[in-house]
C-alpha cells in the first residue's frame, strides 16, 4: 500500500515519484495501448489515463448497434492489459487541460506532473459546426453511443407497430445514414440485414417492406479511400441488400423529424446516424491554432513530437503526420495508430537515453469493409479483391486484432450462431434511449 | 400489414379483434413465458405484454454485478420466443391498470380488452417501507440494476486508488449485503473471488486485503429456506473466502455513509446491497386489501384464479398459492413460476372449452446456490450434497434453464474462460453509476 503524505486528496493522484523517468499517456485506444506495451517492464514509469476503464474495439461498435455483438465482447479492461507489468499505473480519469510551462495535466482527479506526454486521445464526431445536427443525430464512436443506437432502433420498431399514422410509422422505419465511409457502408448493411432476415419474424404483424436505409454522401462515390473497384462493388453489394446510396448530396439540416439536403432530396426520420466525419480530439492547452491542422489535429513530425515541442507526443487519429503519400496526414484509423504507438515505445526509450529516435514510415497494409453476409470488400497493397473470400478475410483480419482470448471467442461464436441461424439476438432494450433522449 | 380504422392513435394497439379468445399475458418472466409456449398454435390469441423487450434470466444477475458475464448472455429476447407462432402479439408496454369491470388492461401505450388475463408480473424489491435505505443501497432485480452495481463496485476501487484518508478507503472497499438468502450468498461468493483473484492483479498499487464483505442477515442461519447441512456448508464455504456473516441482526438504516443495525453493529459503506426480500408487483386495480396477502402477493386458488375472479389469473412470484406444504404460499422462485406456467397453459383451454381444469400440485424439484469457485449447496428431493459436485450441477441446471443456443453458448466459454484463468472479464464501467446517482 502506497501511502504518500499528501496535504490535498487528489493531489498527484497516490502515484509515488520514483527515479525512473515518467511518461503519461493520455486515451487507452489502439495507440496508447500500443505503446503501453512497448513500454512494459522498461526502466520508465508509464501513467496511462483514460475516461474509460476499458479499450473500445471500435471497428466493431456498428455490430453493437445492430444488436449482432454485446458490448463486452469488444471492450477490454485496460487494467488487464497492464497487469503484469509493475510499472504500470492506470488512472480513470478526464483531463481537462495541459499545462504545457509546468508539465502538467489537469484531469478531474487532480494534476499530474509529466517528464514525457504521449496524446493519443483519438478521436470524435465532427459535426462540422451544426449544432442542430449533434443535437437530434446519433453517432457511434463509443460503446455508450452504440447502446443508445441499438435501443432507438428497436424502439423505433415498436412504436411503428402502434401507430396507424402511416408517415410516422415510415418516418420510424427509415434509417439515414451521413456518409460513406467504412462507418456508414458496415452499418447500413447490417441494417439491411436485419430488415431482410429479423424483422419479418419479430414484426409479422408490420409490413417491413416498408423500411428503408439511405446513405447520404457528399463525394461522387462511397469508400472514397479505397480502390475503384473496391468503391463499385461495395454499392453494387449494397444495392442488392436494397440499401439506397445518394452520391453528391450533403445533408444540410435535421430537426429530429426531417432531414433536408443541398439538393431537393428530403427524408422523413426518426433516425439520422451521422458517420460523415471524425476530428482530433484535442485538449485545452494545446488547442492553439499554430498546433491544429485539418481536422482538428496536433502537428507532428516525424518522431510524433507535436510540433514546438521536444518531449510531448502525439500519436494515432489526434495526430497530423504529413508524409509524402499522404499530404493531409495519415488515415484516422487503427493502423497508423498501432504502428505509431509501437514506434513511439522504442524512440521514447531512445530519446530518453539521448540517442536519436527513427523516423516514422507508414506500412500501408490496405483497408476493409464487410458489407453484409459473405460480402466485403479489401484493397491491400498488391491485391484487390472483393465478396465471399474478402469476407473470411475480414472476419480473420478483425478476430486478430481484437484484444483477448474471451473476446475472440465469444465474437467467433456470435459470428458462427448468427451466419448459420441468419440471427442477431442481441436486439435488446436494455436501457430505453428515447425516453432519456436530450430532446 | 394491418390497419385498422381507429379514431386514437394508440387505441387497442393496433392488434385485431379475431373470434378467438383473447389472453392477454402481463409479464415475460418465467412464468409468462412458459404459459406463452403452452398456447403456442392453440385457438386462442395471445397477447404478450412486457416493460422490457426481453426475459431476463434472473438467477444469473449475481453474475452481470460482478463482471462474470455479459448482461446480454443472460437476456433473451421475447420476440424471438414467439416468433414461430401467428397467434402471438408481443406489446413493448408497461401496465399502469387493470380495470376488472370493463375486463380492459390499462398501459403507457393504450388500453387493450382481455377476455382472459394472467398476471405474471413477479417481484420487485421489499425495503419493508424504509424509503432512506431504497434511496441509497443498490438492488439487483433487473440487467440495469445489475449494471450499475457492477459500475459502483468499479468505481469504488478506482476512487479507494485515489484516496489517502483510510476511513474513506475502507468505505469505498467495504461491501455490505443485507440477505441471506441465495442471491446475498451469491453475491457475496463472487465478491470473495474478486477480492481474491481480480483485485490484487488490477490494483496492485492498493492493498486489497482491506477489502471487506459482510452478509447481514436478520435470521439465525443464512439459505432459510435450504437444509441445515446446505445452511451450515455454505456458511462454512464464505468464512473460508473471507465473507463476515452476522446472523440476528437487522440493518435499521442507511445515509448513503453509515449503515447502523439493530444491535450496536454498524458500517462505513460506500455500497449497501439490498437483497433482504421482494414483495409481489402488483397493480392498481388489483391491489384491494382482500386479494392482497403476505409479501404483497395475489391470493389465487389452485387453478391460479386470482380470488373473486373466473378469468383472470395469477402466475408465479405474484400468485400466493397456499398449500399444505407451503401454509404462506409457494416459495418466490421460477420453478413454481415454470410450472404453473405450464399448468394454467392446459388449464386456460380447457376452461375456454367448458372443461374441468386441473388443480395445481407444486412438483418442488429443491433448491441450490453456489458459493463460488467448486463450491456450492444443492437440496434435492433425496440428495443433499455440498461441493464441487454439487457446483457442477448448479452450473448443468443454470446452463440447461438459460433460453437460447447462443446464450448457453456465451455462458458456458465465460464459466470456462473464468475458471481456468480465475478471471472475470467484464469489469467494464460501461455506463458511469455515481455521476448518475439518484442523491
Amino acid at each position: 500500500m502506497v501511502l504518500l503524505p499528501l496535504c490535498t486528496k487528489f493531489l498527484f493522484m497516490n502515484i509515488p515519484r520514483t527515479s525512473s523517468p515518467r511518461i503519461v499517456i493520455i486515451g487507452g485506444g489502439f495507440g496508447g495501448v500500443a505503446l503501453a506495451k512497448k513500454l512494459a517492464k522498461q526502466e520508465v514509469q508509464v501513467i496511462l489515463l483514460d475516461k474509460n476503464n476499458y479499450h473500445t474495439f471500435q471497428p466493431l461498435l456498428y455490430q453493437v448497434s445492430t444488436g449482432g455483438l454485446e458490448p463486452d465482447s469488444i471492450a477490454y479492461p485496460i487494467r488487464k492489459i497492464l497487469k503484469d507489468f509493475s510499472n504500470f499505473y492506470f488512472r480513470l480519469a478526464n483531463v481537462e487541460a495541459i499545462d504545457t510551462k509546468k508539465n502538467k495535466v489537469v484531469t478531474n482527479i487532480g494534476k499530474l506532473k509529466f517528464d514525457y506526454l504521449v496524446i493519443a486521445t483519438g478521436s470524435k464526431t465532427n459535426y462540422f459546426g451544426n449544432s442542430e445536427i449533434e443535437k437530434y443525430s446519433m453517432a457511434m464512436k463509443t460503446i455508450p453511443q452504440s447502446l443508445n443506437l441499438r435501443s432507438l432502433i428497436l424502439e423505433n420498431f415498436e412504436a411503428a407497430l402502434l401507430t396507424s399514422d402511416l408517415n410516422e410509422r415510415n418516418a420510424l422505419m427509415n434509417f439515414v445514414i451521413v456518409g460513406g465511409g467504412p462507418t456508414g457502408v458496415e452499418l447500413a448493411g447490417a441494417l439491411a440485414e436485419i430488415k431482410k432476415g429479423i424483422l419479418p419474424k419479430d414484426y409479422p404483424d408490420l409490413d417491413t417492406r416498408m423500411a428503408q436505409i439511405h446513405i447520404v454522401q457528399s463525394a461522387d462515390c462511397i469508400l472514397k479511400g479505397m480502390s475503384k473497384k473496391a468503391s463499385e462493388k461495395a454499392e453494387e453489394f449494397l444495392e442488392k441488400l436494397g440499401v439506397n446510396i445518394w452520391k453528391n448530396v450533403r445533408v444540410t439540416h435535421y430537426d429530429g423529424k426531417t432531414v433536408t439536403t443541398n439538393t431537393d432530396l428530403a427524408f422523413e426520420t426518426e433516425t439520422l446516424i451521422w458517420a460523415a466525419g471524425v476530428k482530433g480530439a484535442t485538449i485545452k492547452g494545446l488547442d492553439a491554432t499554430e498546433l491544429i491542422t485539418r481536422d482538428n489535429r496536433l502537428l507532428v513530425n516525424e518522431f510524433n513530437q507535436v510540433k514546438g515541442f521536444e518531449h510531448i507526443f502525439a500519436i494515432g487519429d489526434i495526430a497530423n503526420m504529413v508524409t509524402e503519400n499522404f499530404p493531409d496526414g495519415l488515415p484516422m484509423m487503427a493502423q497508423p495508430a498501432i504502428q505509431q504507438g509501437e514506434q513511439l515505445g522504442s524512440n521514447l526509450l531512445r530519446f530518453i537515453e539521448q540517442k536519436p529516435m527513427k523516423p516514422f514510415t507508414f506500412k500501408d497494409k490496405g483497408a476493409m469493409a464487410t458489407i453484409g453476409r459473405n460480402k466485403a470488400v479489401v484493397d491491400l497493397k498488391r491485391f484487390k479483391f472483393q465478396g465471399v473470400f474478402a469476407w473470411y478475410v475480414w472476419m480473420f483480419v478483425h478476430l486478430f486484432f481484437l484484444i483477448g482470448f474471451r473476446n475472440r471467442m465469444v465474437v467467433f461464436i456470435n459470428w458462427v450462431y448468427n451466419y448459420v441461424r441468419f440471427d442477431r439476438e442481441a436486439r435488446l432494450i436494455i436501457r430505453p434511449f428515447k425516453k432519456n433522449r436530450k430532446i
